[in-house]
């Protein structure tokens, strides 16, 4: 599939940051920020802008605020034309500062939010986008919304200027004709506005989904290295990349950034096919209960999860 | 998606054989026909029935070759509405024998082809059939066939009495567009002939693309307990128990087994998502290379593989 409108963003620190508290080492980020550069990739999320009156500074790695400092203490030196993201999460905004973007490192901010907070979602977009950011904003958990609240959602983002509109799969709960759905009505919804798309991989359906949202002209998609992120984790980039004709992408540099560096991570954090996480998504469920499974002795029986969860459902 | 003509055939024990020499335990073997029995899936399929002059007995286990009293010995005394179903190659048949199917406790026979030989299967599948076993015939490696000569061989397949026919996506290098497309050209040349699909999960579509199958009319679709399979494996049977919503299926017993029996067998078996069969597969090509390449010290150098398949095919 080639089509040049196509960005392919990668959201290993960020997506991946919420299994270790975002503590990866400068070493870790700065060669993952090498290879996407040499592969091509559009985007690279480095991680939140979090409220550090929220989350302690004390309690969690750099990546959880994503301080410009910071972020140009990794990339100094290096030859990129790799874009820079970050997240913020629209119900979490406190007294974090944005810079102008001519002055940040920072290319686009995606300001995520649940449906009931839409407006906070679209004040914040406002306010980055006035500053020069390009923006999106990513409307989580729809697989439990009702959807005349999600379109009313919708065509609020319809009257901004925010660039892109996500689809996300938080709970990795969506089906391809789902996806479908979804992105023509997203698409309908905002005229003249790209449309993103985040899959989770709880069955095994993210790198499809994404292939199904590109299909129905969704040009924003997320991938991260290995698949790495919460739980079952993400489309995988490799995947992604393998996928997309455009010439512009190498698949070499990140294959060698998951040899070097992903399979020594695995080793110490766990994601992907794992099934409390299988059952939570096919049940349409946040991944609470099976993050919280999986810290118990008991982490590998499967068919007692399931049950409890039934029960819990009833 | 319920859809009453759905057949589900769990081919565990055939497909995973492929790694370990078809050496499963007794036991491993019984547990998984109870639990397929409690989950309420149609077909078991128990393995090869190969011949012995071809694979000597001394190098594989029983289910290289699934003697009906053999598979007489597991099932004894289980109560049971699973159907058996065994596969045989068809560029492969010698000296094996087949019972009149009301004298044999298979059902279903597989019968395994490459287009260039689908004469052989055509022979075999008129033989089989006649004995009163109900029939399918599965070409393989069709994501290199030209499709001059697909049609011809479907053309063929027409003729026959032949209950099944299914696209394999041997190499797992298909994406749902072309599942679609190949699902479509089964039908039409095939009138009054179910459909099966069975898929590999090198790109971590053999799910999604058997739901595709599904949408599109295939009616017999494979999976495998935890994906078994060689190299990365098929489509996980727990993934497509949970997403049909027949009520005769129930989930529990699958995922009793598979922490149960899957898990320490993991451990001394591969399968999954392993990146030469994911680059196998994004190339099209037989796994084999991965399958070699994963026996050598070097077997994690993912971007080497990748760079030297790629010159390989120059």
């Amino acid at each position: 599939m080639y089509r040049e409108q196509i960005k392919v963003l990668d959201c290993t620190i960020r997506d991946g940051g919420l299994i270790n508290n975002h503590y990866f080492t400068d070493e870790f980020v700065r060669e993952a920020y090498k290879a996407l550069s040499k592969s091509g990739i559009d985007y690279m999320e480095f991680g939140y802008r979090n409220s550090k009156e929220l989350f302690p500074t004390k309690d969690y790695g750099a990546w959880k605020y994503c301080d410009d400092e910071k972020i140009r203490e990794i990339i100094d030196g290096i030859e990129s034309n790799l874009k820079i993201s970050i997240m913020v999460d629209a119900h979490r905004v406190k007294e974090q500062t944005f810079a102008p973007a001519h002055e940040s490192p920072v290319d686009l901010i995606r300001v995520a939010t649940y449906v009931k907070d839409i407006d906070k979602a679209i004040d914040l977009a406002n306010r980055v986008k006035n500053l020069g950011y390009e923006v999106s904003v990513n409307i989580m958990a729809i697989s439990k919304e009702n959807e005349f609240a999600l379109v009313e959602a919708l065509d609020q983002l319809a009257q901004t200027n925010v660039d892109v509109v996500c689809v996300v799969d938080s709970f990795g709960a969506l089906y391809c004709e789902q996806i479908e759905y979804l992105v023509k009505l997203y698409k309908n919804h905002l005229p003249g506005k790209e449309i993103g798309i985040h899959a989770h991989n709880n069955q095994q359906l993210a790198f499809s989904n994404t292939i199904e949202g590109i299909i129905h002209n969704a040009n924003y998609v997320d991938g991260s290295l290995f698949g790495i992120g919460r739980g079952p984790g993400n489309c995988c980039l490799e995947l992604l990349v393998g996928f997309l004709k455009n010439p512009k992408f190498n698949l070499s540099p990140i294959l060698k950034f998951i040899q070097d560096q992903m399979l020594p991570l695995r080793k110490e954090i766990e994601w992907g096919y794992i099934l409390p996480y299988m059952v939570t998504g096919m049940l349409n469920e946040h991944p609470r209960a099976a993050i919280a499974y999986r810290q118990t002795d008991d982490k590998d029986k499967y068919a007692e999860f399931y049950e409890q969860l039934l029960e819990g459902l009833e």
